[in-house]
């Protein structure tokens, strides 16, 4: 079987995830800077259709205005060459001290309003180099203690932030939607909006809720210990899974940004599963971290490896359910009847029918077996090509 | 000081907390049975406003008409002798075996039916004792693998349900409102709605979605690992703090349902400081186990314990927010500055003001102290009564 | 590919895991009880070679000596039918409610000892039907508030409960050893003896510690977020890897018991890759309980899936080993050097080697790639039949 | 009350603790570097009576052999003249690069070599400045994927460098002994000696284990979500607690080293009862991190908060202890009868005592209620000084 990506597969990489020079709380970097242009480069090798950065990624802070325009420059030559397309960008909120209480939700009003700036900025340089998606990562809205951080009022921050950045795109006439990405804590103590759910909820609060979606990552949910492909599978039920970042985390510990695969392969299994039943045709963008040990013969390892876990999977998912054996036992444990409704006879048919209570034979109903241990082990089995 | 808890202070029990049996995964029940009447008595006697029951606590599943009747009487007399009241109530959909694979959101059709009948059956008990919330906790709406449930259509199927429930509730022109309750996992391997996020976006996708909030339980929320003072934050921003169970868990794990105070004090303590400061004006609601270790005796100790703590850190979070010292520590903090507008100025006002960016002095802003350190320091004084 | 399991596998399965009938903390049995010589019959079929006891698996809590025998005529004329043979024995010190603050640990002294009795009598039976290993799983002794459990003196107590139980087994001249099985919580909030590691280090403080070792189940440690082939390779390094319990935990939660393979199966493909190349000839034992959504066909579906899983695991990890390319990539990653004594020069050797210090090039050795992730990708590949 | 910190209180901090300058894995540093002879200086002003090092922590890595003799002097200056003692000292093994894949057991032996050769000359150095531990915190010992290290291999080379650096310590004629740091992971994805147990362990199997001994840090074994008091008495029941290091946690997630009595406050009031009580006699040293939030000023109030927190949690656990009726409560929990041999009669008095099985009255002891709800309320109130 081949396993080798095309840009019709819709992989993208961050500049910062080839790019992670390995430095880490306890320990210097390992590696040396990349050029992004060579990155660009050599994601086109292996495969990659898409590149998305962080302004800072691209444009080291501080640069003045004439570095700023040959960094793009230089990056934009290397997506001409190459055809690699920007299909996403985002804004570095975290690096800098003066971050370190936060951006749209700092105490402090002048950070938040700087905060503000620096997005628009590069919302601008996202919709030039082709962007539809602008991802927003609050990595450092939060708390390590109980009073310094008055939730509600943060919320309010954070909904006129949004509210503003989906004012100016609008205004700018840009086609170009934000996608909130959350996480539970690292490197606050806490995070607001720490899960899927908690963002959903907050985007109904927006000014215009039509514009903003979330950017799920793997390795944050399950931070939370969530089943990530049930986070997903709400993302897409509520309309709002506009991005997607695909990686490893091996349970609740520190965020581990493995490549896609390690970690929990089950869960990858049914990601997959559900990304390519579920209507989502967005990038499959891998937001990882070639681990510290590695050199950059390993990094390109690392990341030709989260593609190929992908394909893989895929072509497992697409043997599962395709193969009559899983069809029949996706029936015996009644999946065809969870899609009917419950109750489309209405209330007054529910109310009216005796055999749904008063007749109904509650023994002889909590006898039948669900069968899902079987269906299970079949989807083991074509998880690990170990059918036939 | 006297810590002597009033019906004033609106503290409720549900009749499976103190009339827990002790029976858990590994052991048989500890306690005999409790009887309803003398739970009631017994709130009373120590100082509890209200009481609250699954359908199956107080009419034992399987009861003919008569016997409920029996035991609806009993139960009324008891809450006319003692003067407690019913703010709540629910349905249990998970003790017997028929649920084994969900209620609202089970595959099998019949089971979604039953369960939505045994549901509106308690709905109309519960506004004739009196109660105006209902709450729904789907402790076995979820799965142990990947296949056995399609979420997008179980979500179909919750809605569904909820809605339902909504159009009897209006239908018979109920003073009654829904209140979910989100649960991560146990007894199901991963249940829908696992958060308090998840729960409220849920909320949004319903039909009328003004009568559903969230019924957040401590333990629920930190089994996620997340901050339960911040989801009850976003429940409050959201409008959407229908109820709240409150009670102990000492971190990731099983759910152990200890008494309120025990598990993360601290986090008990910016709980109250939230719920007292925040608006809710509804039930202090126990959902707690008395640990199996304890006869009745301790229940009765254990009961009196979740009351006697909410009101010790009641008092000291009044100190705390009392104290000029605090006051003027939340100033040099820059609380103040976070209730204030990012952007009174508009957008064009924050794109035109160069302060904001082009002149914004970044290493000044990242130079200052945020003096979070001092603010918690001072929190810790007057939780642990050291001030002075 | 043939995945079907025979006696020489040593697969072995306790009574209480098919014959769990699904009662949880939220939930009523949904499978009627099974009869112990069916699950022995079911079992050989299905390719089992052992299988393991509770005392009150095989004889209900509270039968009298007759009932007693008849209870173990008729489950030996079931092991002489089906050739099945018993490796293990263990008590059942949990579930009577005179267990609720522990055995071998309880405060009361009369509890204690009582437990020491119950233990040293189903010694005996186990030495009879022919076990050579005993297990003690203390899953009550703890405790869930800081001063109901004075730990040195309870480690006293567990220390003179298994010195007495090596005493008499010396004394009766039996031949068997006690393998310690650790869990970090629940049922009680904190359970003496959490890790493998803490029961390798007290066993180093019994009387006689060459009669102990450990008995690791996969959740357990997994429960603790812990990796659970490095604490079996730390017990097969101390010689103390007497038993193993094998079944499927997904992260840290309540305590899951799925069968082998589900949960954490990269995990478990590096276990079983451990445990067939690192000298532990004992049984395969699975210690899972079938979902409580199965009836009896999926009981034994789950038990077939536990092997099955294995098969295909052992098949994978050979694989691995013996294919040239990943033999050169673990010389890559420099494996072998691993193996090497760092100082087989002794101190003096290495006091005196300039090269290893003042003269050691510590730039260009931190430069050096280890090419783990490409080893790791091969390892992934294997493990999905996704090479060649 | 006074809660001011002297040096009899025996207080010690690291010099990495106060000089921590907040760069974590999303952001720079936040504070400029910090003078060690300062830190010495405001240590002893706020009350300490310790400072503890890591090799590079005073000496930066690379320095010459001038500079590093003039860093010692100006160091030892400092000592002098604050009257601040070494009580124990330890090596950078995780911070450059080449280390990356650990140091004692890394799999380049020459990064083995070196690193032994690092810690000996620390060790040197240690023992001029007075200190009587040296403490080994192994951060790289580990791995991020299953082939990556022979974890068996691993251990014998661990094995090997800790009695080779006894051997040189016996040689010597040093008074210093070693103090093994457990972590379960962070900055490796998992590592080796992950909690107290395994560490415990692993010390039986030196060439001299009485010359190691543990270094516990509250919050590494709760990011394991262990009770932290319980690990610490069975360090204390094998006479191992050989240094430890105070900080807060809250929950299983990345490592946060909160100040002392932030995160889990009822375990850290458990830990000083038990720390006070336990004959552990060694310096109450903190390990932790100033929030990167914090200017200096935010430092030194977090360092102050540490001891002040310590203070109060001791003078509560006195009171508790001191209390008649904690001490009827404990005697109602029979905490006296754990106290007592289990079987002073031997195991021929236990065999030959029919009250202890045959004529035991099972339901009649499983009846007692063992009272602990109400000593822990006990405990509650005189830790929160709520006691009338």
């Amino acid at each position: 079987m081949n396993y080798q990506p095309t840009p019709e597969d819709k992989f993208s990489f961050g500049l910062w995830t080839v790019g992670w020079q390995g430095r880490d709380p306890f320990g210097d970097a390992t590696r040396a800077p990349l050029d992004p242009a060579e990155s660009v480069q050599r994601l086109a090798e292996i495969g990659a259709y898409g590149v998305t950065f962080h302004d800072d990624d691209l444009i080291p802070f501080g640069s003045s205005d004439t570095e700023r325009e040959a960094h793009i420059k230089r990056f934009r030559q290397a997506l001409d060459t190459t055809g690699l397309v920007v299909p996403m960008a985002t804004t570095n909120l975290f690096t800098h001290p003066v971050f370190k209480d936060g951006a749209f939700t700092a105490n402090d009003r002048d950070v938040r309003r700087y905060a503000l700036r620096k997005t628009i900025r590069n919302v601008d340089l996202a919709v030039e180099l082709g962007a539809h998606t602008y991802v927003a990562w609050g990595g450092r809205e939060g708390a390590e203690s109980g009073a310094a951080k008055d939730v509600r009022c943060a919320l309010d921050r954070m909904k006129e932030a949004f509210d503003l950045l989906g004012e100016y795109v609008l205004e700018q006439g840009y086609d170009l939607r934000f996608a909130i990405e959350p996480k539970p804590n690292e490197p606050r103590g806490d995070i607001l909006l720490p899960t899927v759910g908690h963002a959903l909820a907050f985007i109904e609060r927006l000014e215009r809720p039509g514009m903003y979606g979330v950017n799920p990552e793997v390795g944050h949910e399950q931070m939370a210990g969530l089943n990530f492909p049930h986070s997903i599978a709400q993302a897409l039920w509520a309309g709002k899974l506009f991005h997607i970042d695909l990686n490893g985390q091996t349970g609740i510990k520190y965020d581990q940004d493995l490549r896609f695969g390690a970690g929990d392969l089950r869960s990858a299994f049914w990601l997959v599963d559900l990304l390519e039943r579920g209507g989502y045709d967005g990038p499959r963008h891998f937001d990882f971290k070639p681990p510290r040990t590695e050199d950059y013969e390993g990094v390109w390892e690392s990341a030709a490896g989260c593609m190929r876990n992908y394909l893989i999977l895929r072509e497992r998912s697409a043997a599962f359910r395709a193969d009559p054996e899983v069809q029949e036992a996706l029936r015996a444990s009644r999946l065809d009847e969870l899609a009917v409704p419950t109750a489309d006879d209405g209330l007054g048919g529910l109310l009216a029918d005796r055999a749904a209570y008063e007749a109904f034979d509650v023994e002889s109903a909590a006898a039948r077996g669900m069968a899902f241990e079987r269906l299970d082990q079949l989807a083991m089995d074509h998880l690990l090509g170990a059918r036939g």
